[in-house]
């Protein structure tokens, strides 16, 4: 099964896959400076929860690479400092963004009372790689506990990208499918094309099918009559940040989908690596939503697709409320109701800084 | 207020606003043979369940306004059969094309005994003008009930376009928000870009801009967002064909948005003339559902937004159970539930041949 490479260490250099010119190009970019990653980010070339924050791990190693091996250690923690906060700030709602950064951060902090600069750098590269390596291997459990926890379905819907392109490689909501694949059992996918940026309709269509899985691609609002149907046994989807209660931050549309879910009896998914909690946030209230430009929405496909000057409202998130969720599916295991105690079971304490 | 003709008989002709070239240019189109007429039904440049009634009336007397003055009534009625099967052909699902191509059947027929070539082709252009006429009535009274049953909202959202561009005037769905409008209320109004042919973004967005209401933008997922903020004092739309017991196919996504209406409490309504009611059916399990060509997803706006090759599902089309809506507004009045009384007095017995 051809999986692709999202983001990964090639030759002294980090190269992802620009996702904004999938469908039609398969393009691989080179990011040489901290900038470029920031606008990788920030422009969603690089996206995906568990993606971006790889790509802000080694943006922080990036900022501190060339750091001369004569320079004072304060120096070197300053620069990482200030590069990982530019860094953080290139996207507002996903806290693995902020988690890799921090943990970057924590890192050099460890180091410094017993290496010099050159030591310090070797060592956050290998941070990084570590959680470029993790990310995969938590990829590969989510799948294995979400094609067990799916044994009895055959078909699902998913909404946006939280496949091997928004993660190193398996990904999360579609981590299942790909192991479950491998065990020689084929799911069909409906996959929501997910306005404005279609990410199902560029990225979940496209890696489903160079994987050789059947997907079926839907308009957002066909998803209640694919339900009504008895098209779909279960509905999995990622997360970009998920709060001590169980609410749930993910791509716009996710919470209709859940309700929808619920109106059919559908059991509703959340498929995320431990590193989406954040135990920091009480309930899904306290989750910034990020607004994007009208311009997404206007004229998204290259031609304007609506009068100008037009007001427009464009959330890039929603918060799906935890009672609409009938699991949790992470990389140590499945988290049933009532959620309280397993995710901070799971994710193992409040401050992971 | 600017209230843009849909559809109008100009000098001998019928003119129609080319719907797919909104928002972008506001072109007129002259129509001068039946082909084109079943053409721009088929192609939605004119579209609606109202307007391509009108549309295919029209389209009727222009199949036979060339017959010769001595030609036999035999064959003039035979040529207008023909014309209006084909016609009648040019879209599945509304109710309303069928509807106006029977009526100026029957009309033929009444005239018959009594009227030779001429007479008939005039009095057939004058059926197909009070069409017209009554759909311009039609829209001003629905707007009238309407309003009434808005007077506590300031806010409604709605599905696709069943406004002015739908019909020949005041529309159905946003007929209401026109006639307060008159009276000196503005409501807000939140626009589903409904894909995939957004005829929301496009027309909806347009239409009410031209006419000075407020509108905002969103895409279709974004619906239970705003309803959870609390921006939606109620939902209305338009309907393709109602059947006997409320059951009412529209746009596709409106089923969805009925259950997202529900789930927040807030009230749906449809709005739709009496002509809209097909008693002939008694659910909606009886109403065929148009699939249209995949390419309307996977590359609608002269780019390709999806990988060659790709299945997809693309209903025009759902259908939304009587237990979801709160009452159809109607040019005779308001029918609450349980609606089966009611929508036989409205419409008044069961064969409209």
């Amino acid at each position: 099964m051809k999986r692709l490479k999202t983001i990964d260490w090639v030759d002294d250099g980090v190269v992802i896959i620009d996702q904004t010119r999938l469908p039609g190009e398969l393009i691989y970019q080179r990011i040489d400076n901290v900038e470029a990653m920031f606008h990788a980010i920030r422009e969603l070339r690089v996206r995906g929860a568990p993606a971006i924050g790889i790509a802000a791990a080694f943006g922080c190693y990036i900022a501190i690479a060339d750091f001369p091996e004569q320079g004072s250690v304060d120096d070197l923690l300053t620069l990482l400092e200030k590069n990982g906060d530019y860094l953080a700030d290139s996207r507002p709602t996903a806290v693995n963004l902020v988690w890799a950064v921090n943990r970057m951060k924590k890192r050099a902090l460890e180091l410094v009372p017993t290496a010099a600069v050159t030591g310090i750098k070797n060592k956050l590269l290998q941070e990084a790689l570590a959680i470029l390596d993790e990310d995969r291997r938590m990829g590969r459990a989510i799948g294995e506990h979400g094609a067990k926890l799916l044994a009895n379905v055959s078909s699902i819907l998913t909404h946006c990208n939280a496949g091997g392109l928004a993660t190193a490689e398996y990904g999360t909501a579609l981590a299942p499918v790909y192991v479950a694949a491998e065990q020689g059992k084929l799911f069909t996918v409906y996959a929501d094309e997910t306005r404005p940026l279609l990410q199902g309709a560029r990225i979940t269509a496209f890696e489903l099918q160079q994987a050789g899985i059947p997907v079926i691609l839907i308009c957002d609002n066909m998803a209640a009559t694919v339900m009504e149907r008895g098209k779909v046994g279960a509905v999995i989807v990622g997360a970009d940040r998920i709060t001590a209660n169980g609410d749930t931050a993910n791509k716009i549309g996710t919470y209709g989908v859940a309700l929808l879910a619920k109106a059919h009896n559908i059991p509703f998914y959340v498929a995320a690596p431990s590193s989406t909690f954040d135990l920091n946030l009480t309930t899904g209230r306290a989750i910034p939503i990020e607004e994007r430009r009208a311009e997404e929405i206007t004229c998204g496909f290259g031609k304007r697709t609506a009068p100008d000057g037009v007001a427009v409202f464009n959330p890039a998130f929603d918060v799906t409320p935890a009672e609409l969720i009938c699991a949790f599916v992470t990389e140590k295991g499945v988290i049933r109701p009532p959620f309280g105690r397993g995710i901070r079971e799971v994710v193992g304490g409040g401050d992971r800084l």
